[in-house]
């Protein structure tokens, strides 16, 4: 199985599984090709909180606003799931949540450099380098894939490490006070729906359900479920990724609190 | 064969796709993730104007406003085909299609519960309820999803008929008068190309080609063609799902029209 | 195998894949179906740039502004690859590419009558002709196809001719003076990105990497990467279907070129 992740829009991806579908008969999943475009932190984001779901498979990840630059692509592997994606940080977070979460003994994340050259467009690697790497993967096995020539160790890390000679990626860390009344935090991504995710834990709400709390001033109710309030109105809930989220019942939860991804959130329960 | 319907947009719906297919090799067919948001209505619409056109499959549809209240989630049989969904009526019209169109003998609209108990989350049972739920009963076989623990039968209704104790989903019925010269009915969706599909049969247009029609005291020609009109000129037709339809060749028929899903049509021929 | 690309948006392709699938069990591999609309030349160069990268299959093309009136419906058989589109010219520039550069041998371009009567509908064919006639196809295979009742030749054509009883699609030629340090040409298509992409072969940036050219007036840095210029800053590149491209790093060339499909450019170098 290879899994398909993007900023490509359409029809470029098309392009990219003809590549893979050459060289492999695996079965290819689209996770989705509308990532926020260029935007390496978002795109982990999204590949944390859907890739660790997938049963064992390459995932082919490409945001790369350095395509054409002399960043290197990579092979992560972690356990029997590899990513293959450019050096910028967006495999890592997915890639650590798959072995801390996923795997059953946990195993590091393995970062191994993938050698191309002469690729024959250099604005589309997503077709000329990555997706030839993934089949390739695909088809010698991910537990064998040292043995292809282009494939070179580089580090290994355990899931709390962060690699030295490999780019990271990590998300801003909330502060949550000792007795958990008011928590700092960040907006990490917004949603299809409009839903502001933040990067607070949801157990800042535990037990909270029914309170309200303020976020940056404005006042919200605590519920676990949309239909809990009116039509229209605020909630703050935690989300399916774990995390408080800012909403809106059949509403854009980032225009009723006036969030963008980055802005800071000041919760006051 | 699983078919996927919903209104996540992206990337949710990739989630749910990792959690069948971590418990099914079963093919995954996308048929919309875009649907109307939160609109059972348009989602039940739509879900009829597709599924019925499948192969026997297990369809699992999520639209779904009351995520984390008390509703029930359904397995809706019908013949060879299974609906998985949230006890709204999304599933409903596509369900009694499939019994009155699609299957030999005219089978009975069976209706289960797939009970479920502290799900992940609260805020995404596509993933951690209906996903599940539609993998096992993929597993076990429609014919045979009575075997699985976590489902028992609520009540069958003929094709025609409405269930007591499930949620359903009805149309607005138009009516045409006897000499049907006149049809008063409703907007029942809009499509992506702006074509406005009304309640009204086509049966409405018969032997009216070439002549004009009222449309809310507009006037349009019958076409059975968008180019039997000149390019951003307005028609009325039949359109593919056997309804008329306002719409512009080469353009949107909502605008041209004015018109919006759940506006009255008042069209005199 | 069978690749589905059209402009119809969500969910109609679920219903051709639906029946598709009740006559072949072919894996379906989605090109696009947000092909810009009703737009025939910008259709044939998304399948002109995405279909000769898939190994042999059947692909169903359907943007069809024609719909119900007296068109052909056509299969183009180029080698083991067969397209099977309206007679509009959409499917002949991606048959030509796939005869002169993907064939072995290069096989000239077959073109086939699909003769279909009495459709479901008068305006959705992509359902009612064109999805049963690639199933149709998948299934007697490509080099068997004349075996099907419903096709007869028309005629063959080598890649460089041009049919003479079937609708051709030819992009416009731009003209390079001897020196090369002028090219006139037309913006093709834009991207999901922006990036405005003309008819200029990129050999008329050879040797220029660094260097800036005029277009249409305004002066651009020569790159081959985004990054090599800084980000909102206009860059002219050679994308990787091998045209001149107007770009602008991450951000969209169309708005800072002002350029739009159609649009003459003047690039001076």
């Amino acid at each position: 199985m290879i899994t398909l992740a993007s900023d490509f829009g359409s029809p470029y991806p098309a392009a990219m599984k003809g590549v893979v579908l050459r060289r492999s008969d695996a079965r290819l999943v689209d996770v989705a090709h509308d990532l926020p475009r260029q935007d390496v932190r978002a795109a982990a984001f999204w590949c944390r909180e859907t890739l660790p779901y997938f049963p064992p498979a390459v995932h082919l990840v490409v945001v790369d606003p350095g395509v054409g630059t002399e960043r290197d692509a990579l092979v992560v592997r972690v356990g029997d799931h590899a990513l293959v994606a450019p050096d910028n940080g967006v495999a890592l977070p997915a890639a650590r949540r798959i072995a801390a979460e996923v795997c059953e003994a946990v195993p590091d994340v393995e970062c191994f450099r993938y050698d191309y050259d002469d690729p024959a467009s250099s604005t589309f690697h997503g077709r000329d380098v990555f997706a030839p790497a993934a089949a390739d993967v695909h088809e010698v096995g991910v537990g064998a894939l040292e043995s292809l020539d282009a494939v070179s160790p580089i580090e290994s890390v355990p899931p709390d490490g962060s690699p030295d000679s490999v780019v990271d990626c990590r998300f801003p860390e909330p502060t949550v006070d000792p007795d958990a009344a008011t928590a700092r935090g960040e907006v990490l991504v917004v949603d299809d729906f409009g839903n502001a995710i933040t990067n607070v834990p949801g157990s800042f709400l535990d037990g909270r359900d029914g309170d309200t709390v303020d976020v940056n001033g404005v006042s919200a109710a605590v519920a676990t479920a949309f239909a809990a309030v009116d039509t229209g109105e605020r909630l703050v809930t935690v989300g399916s990724h774990g995390f408080v989220e800012c909403d809106v019942n059949r509403g854009r939860g980032d225009e009723a609190f006036d969030l963008a991804p980055g802005d800071e959130v000041v919760l006051v329960g």
